[in-house]
Order: C-alpha cells, then sequence, then structure tokens
C-alpha cells in the first residue's frame, strides 16, 4: 500500500510516566525507553507504525529537556520538525502548535495525532484504521480511534459510539465522550458493545481541528496561529496557553456538536501505564517474565516482572506477581497489585529534594 | 573482674552461611561482616566478647582464603596464631589443631571454642556462664555451653540435662546429645525444662580434648599432635583427616561416657542463619527494618528487612515480610517465611559457573 497523500504523523512526546520509575523518570521518560525488549523504544516503534503512511511528514512536539534524546532516536525525521515546548502545557497546546504550523505549510493537509508511548501490536491493522479515519477527516470530521476494550477498565475515558457514517462503512458517528467510569458503569459499557476506549489518537485537517479551538477557545486558537506565523514569538506565547487537554478543549464539545466521528478498530493497544499492565503486555503468565537478559535473572517459586536493567544478577525466592525493576541508582520492589502507588514513592523523593532519582 | 588465668579462647572462623547470600559468600562468609549494624563484624563482636576473658590468648582458624581478611579485622590478635586450613575439614579437625597447638603451649591451659559467627548481647552473662564452665573443665571435664530454648526449634541440636554437677552449683552433667529433633519433640524438650540448644560451645583443657579423640580415633589425635610437634607437617597431614564435626566425634560418646558436663546459660544468642532470624535479631516487627543508611530506604505499606549495601535507593512498595538484600553485583528479593530457600539460589548459580557471585 503506497502511503497517505498529505497525511502527517504528529507525535507528542510528553509525560513523565512516573509509576514507571524507576524505570521511566522526569529525565528519561518512558517514551524513550525500550519497554518491549523489541529493540526500539517506544518513541521508535511509534515513527516505525506510522513511517508508511507519512513518509517522511513527521512532528514531534516534545519537551525542551528531551529533544536531544528525541532527535538522537529518530535521524529519519527532519530536525526542523521537532518542536521543543518552552514548559509543559497538555495536550491542546502541544498538539494545537503542530496543527497551526501544518495549517500553514500544507493546505490539503490531514494530520493524525499519536502519543509516542502507547504499544499497538498490528501494524496493519492499525494502518487500516488510520486510512479511513483520513477519508473521513477530509470530509471535516474531527476522527477518533476507538479502541476496542480489552476489559471493563476504570482508568481509561470512553467514547460512545452513534450510528453509521453515511459513505464511510466502519465508521460512525459519536454521540459523546465519557470520563473514565466505575467498574461496573465500564462492564455495562463493555457488555452494550456501543462504546470503545477513548485512547486520545485523532485524525483531523489541522484547519478544522484550530476552528473548533477557535469555537470554545477563541484566544488559544489566535495564539497558537500568531506563533505558527512568526515561530520567534513562541517563548514569549507559551506560558500564556492554558493548560488543558485536547478531549476537554475540542472533543467533547465538539462531540456535543455532531462534528466528531469514530472508526473502531481492533488492533491491540496497550498505553503502558504501570509495570501491572507492563507486565500484561510482555505476555506474564504463570512464571517470571524478564525485560532485559533472562541470564541475570535467578528464579524459585516466584511469577510477576522483573528488569535487570543494571546488568546485575536478580534473585527472587518465593514471591508471587512481584516487580523488580533493578537499575544502576534506584531499585524498586513492588507487587503487580500495588504497581499505581509506585507514583507514592517518587513524591516521597522529590519530597526529599532526590531530583537526580526523579 | 580480671581474665581468667589460662583460658584460651578459640574462634573457628568457618562457613560460608550461604542462606545470608548475596551478603555472605565463600569469599566474603558471613563472620566477615556487621551483621547487627553495630560496627563491627560477628568475627570481631566475638574476639570483643572473649578478650575481657583471655585478655590475648586467641587462636583463630579460618580458611586459607580468608586468613588476610581475619588478620585485617582482628588486629589485635597475634597473627602467628591465626591458623589456615589449607581445605575445609570440619570443626574436629579445626578445634582439635588449635587444642593440639595449645597442649605444648600451656600445659595448664584451658580452651574455651566459641563460633565466630554467633550473636551474643548480653556479654556479662555469657563471661559469667564461661567463667563456671572454665571452673569445671579444670577437673577434666568436656564443658558445654546450654543456651536455654527460645522457642522449639528443629533447626538445632539439644543437650540433654543430668543432675546438678557436685561442688560447682549452676553446673550440670549431661546424659546426651540428640540431634536436630522434630518440632513436636523439641516442644517436649522445651516443656521438660531439662534440655538445651546445643551450640556447639565447649570449654576443656586440650590433653583432655586430644585424650578423648583418641580414645574414639587414634589415628586423628595421633596426627594432630604430630603437626603440633612440626607445624611444617599441616599442609601434608591435613587432607588425610577425617571430616567430622566435634560433636560426632567426641562429644556425643563423651556424653554416653559420663564426661560432659554443661553450663546452662540464659544469655541471648543467635546464629543468624539466614535472612529470618537476622531480622528477629534486629527487632523487625511492623515496619520495614534496615541494616544499613536508613535514607536509602522508601518504604510504602511494606514490612520486613532491607539492606541496601549498594549504596543505591532501594524503594518497597506493599509488601510483608519482604527482604531485600542489594549488594553491588547481585539482588535478592524473597520473604522472611522463605529465607531458608536462598541456598537454591546460590546453587544455581554455583551451577551456572557464576563462583564470582557465590
Amino acid at each position: 500500500m503506497p502511503a497517505i497523500d498529505h497525511f502527517w504523523a504528529v507525535i507528542p512526546a510528553g509525560g513523565a510516566g512516573t509509576r514507571l520509575w524507576p524505570l521511566s523518570r522526569s529525565s528519561s521518560p518512558k517514551f524513550l525507553h525500550d519497554l518491549t525488549g523489541g529493540g526500539r523504544t517506544l518513541l521508535q516503534a511509534t515513527r516505525d507504525r506510522l513511517a508508511p503512511l507519512a513518509e517522511d511528514r513527521f512532528v514531534v512536539v516534545t519537551g525542551k529537556a528531551h529533544r536531544d534524546a528525541v532527535l538522537a532516536q529518530l535521524p529519519e525525521v527532519d530536525g526542523g520538525r521537532v518542536l521543543a515546548e518552552p514548559s509543559p502545557r497538555d495536550s491542546m497546546a502541544a498538539i494545537g502548535l503542530a496543527a497551526a504550523l501544518l495549517e500553514r505549510e500544507d493546505p490539503q493537509a490531514v494530520m493524525g495525532s499519536f502519543a509516542a508511548d502507547h504499544v499497538i501490536e498490528d501494524a496493519e491493522a492499525f494502518a487500516t484504521s488510520v486510512r479511513l479515519a483520513v477519508e473521513v477527516a477530509r470530509e471535516d470530521w474531527l476522527v477518533t480511534l476507538g479502541i476496542e476494550p480489552a476489559f471493563p477498565s476504570s482508568a481509561f475515558g470512553y467514547v460512545h459510539l452513534g450510528g453509521e457514517l453515511a459513505g464511510h462503512p466502519g465508521a460512525t458517528t459519536v454521540q459523546e465522550f465519557v470520563e473514565k467510569p466505575s467498574v461496573r458503569r465500564a462492564a455495562d459499557y463493555v457488555a452494550s458493545g456501543r462504546y470503545r476506549w477513548n485512547a486520545g489518537m485523532f485524525v483531523v485537517r489541522p484547519t478544522v481541528l484550530l476552528d473548533l479551538l477557535a469555537r470554545w477557545h477563541p484566544d488559544f486558537a489566535a495564539a497558537l496561529r500568531a506563533v505558527a506565523a512568526d515561530p520567534a514569538r513562541l517563548e514569549e506565547a507559551w506560558p500564556g496557553l492554558p493548560r488543558i487537554a485536547v478531549d476537554h478543549a475540542i472533543a467533547e464539545p465538539a462531540a456535543a456538536a455532531g462534528r466528531v466521528a469514530c472508526v473502531p478498530s481492533s488492533f491491540p493497544w496497550e498505553d503502558v501505564g504501570d509495570f501491572d499492565s507492563l507486565a500484561t503486555l510482555l505476555g506474564a503468565a504463570g512464571g517470571t517474565t524478564v525485560l532485559g537478559a533472562p541470564g541475570l535473572v535467578r528464579d524459585v517459586d516466584s511469577s510477576g516482572l522483573v528488569v535487570p536493567a543494571a546488568g546485575r544478577v536478580v534473585a527472587v525466592v518465593g514471591l508471587d506477581d512481584v516487580v523488580v525493576v533493578d537499575t544502576p541508582d534506584a531499585l524498586l520492589v513492588t507487587t503487580r497489585s500495588r504497581a499505581q502507588d509506585v507514583k507514592q514513592v517518587v513524591a516521597q523523593l522529590k519530597d526529599a529534594g532526590r531530583t537526580d532519582l526523579t
């Protein structure tokens, strides 16, 4: 299959991933790590997945502190299109900045925004969904890819599907975006077959995106377009931009206004939010799963996830569903069920002034 | 109190302590480590406890590979009396060698043999017991110190007490030594009040010890005396000595022959056999006990023992009775209840040829 004409891949590469500490840190967030053991970092895998569709049309938006690391990991991407946010401003600012630049660069552009730290295993199915989403987006819809729920998760927001979209078999309208539900409500959603996980994947014409933004946040849209017209104004304008997610700024009101479509998708998707989901992703079941060199791990009657990232021997005796993450300057020992609470350690370390470790 | 005339402290410093891996190893056995956090290694603490009784009259018997480390840790001990075993030959050879040398050096000697890797917290009570044991030993008894059982352990042998020893209030005869019993039988022993743990502490005149050995193992006694007469023969004679514990070689038959006395003692004693007993020794209860720098450990809803011996931050989240031992080249994660099984890791590593770590 050829690439998609005028399709631009936008990769917001942000977020520290503190629940993956000590592997992921502010100074080295999770998208810079190979968390699948496949030899490519999450960022690189995101690019690899999109390159057959976008060729060299990439825009990456990342934190100032990580721009060099991103450039080093993505030699194929034009360095001029690796944008550094002067400070964190949530996803609307990052994606909006890319949209404003693309609006000027390519009037026929359709952009697809895909986070740098998600894992998608079936690149073919992903490409098929993106191609359909781009077709729909050319008709001025804001299109989201809706992930088929693997279980009734209370950790994700959901997309409530409407009816079939005329002229685009496989696409639907969207009734609304719903925030993270209770597990009970999530179970109802999953049972209905009419809800999908919202993975924050949007496909849209840049002008459509900015016009939608202008409808509810006119100053915000104007500021982004002004920066695109004169990039030298970025540093000055940036601190004044609202900290808001693209979902709240645009997607939710646009759905209410009947402007959002969805491509329900079935490719396996994982946001690798913590070591429990990483263990699931790596297929941990029964025994001990090793992310790294298996020869470093000595396991007696144990199960769970061991990451021997310091090159030392790690021995685990008699613990089930344990998580051991060994790095050169910090060690984490927890369980899969407590994996969410790793952020408490990061908070403690920050309080203790150990910014070298967080 | 003055020192005890002609009392010689013999310290067998052997045993790898593999259940304390990765802290303790063949190359660095547990007696060389400070396991109490008190600033002195177990070997040094053993010397400190005996010095008020023996002044400078020490004989240390250790493995060839550890002689330099022992000399470095015990600058107060005459280096000529730090004996290196050419190869491991169990306790009878080690203690018998010390006895044979002392028999020639001091005809009035009474020796007391105390392992280098036990923890005794009440040095005063210990000294009182040793003083009484020496008095009894001068009358040609083989005297053992009997430890008051803290619980019905199936991990130790027991001393079955006889009646009061005439002329020595506080001492008794010994009916027999019994091997490690079942927990059930141990409970009967403890309930009877007539059994003590056998901690392998013997006080005896060297000549008495060697004459007892000569009764059941005449060649063994002759070989030791020949080496003492000409220390140059050590290397040649050593490999031919039987591998047998002093308990089996002498103590058991001597008890049957009515030659053994006991000083039942009440000082707290701990052989620190594994990380569970180390945790108990360090007072682990409720929270997380740290052997090392407490500031290195970040604990969220956890309890157990953490040894941050590599200087790195160790975070433990949501695990009870966990044991984490962090050293520069190897890491152990287990639980207090599985602490015995650490030796399986050591066996695995030996099988894998990782002698650098064992």
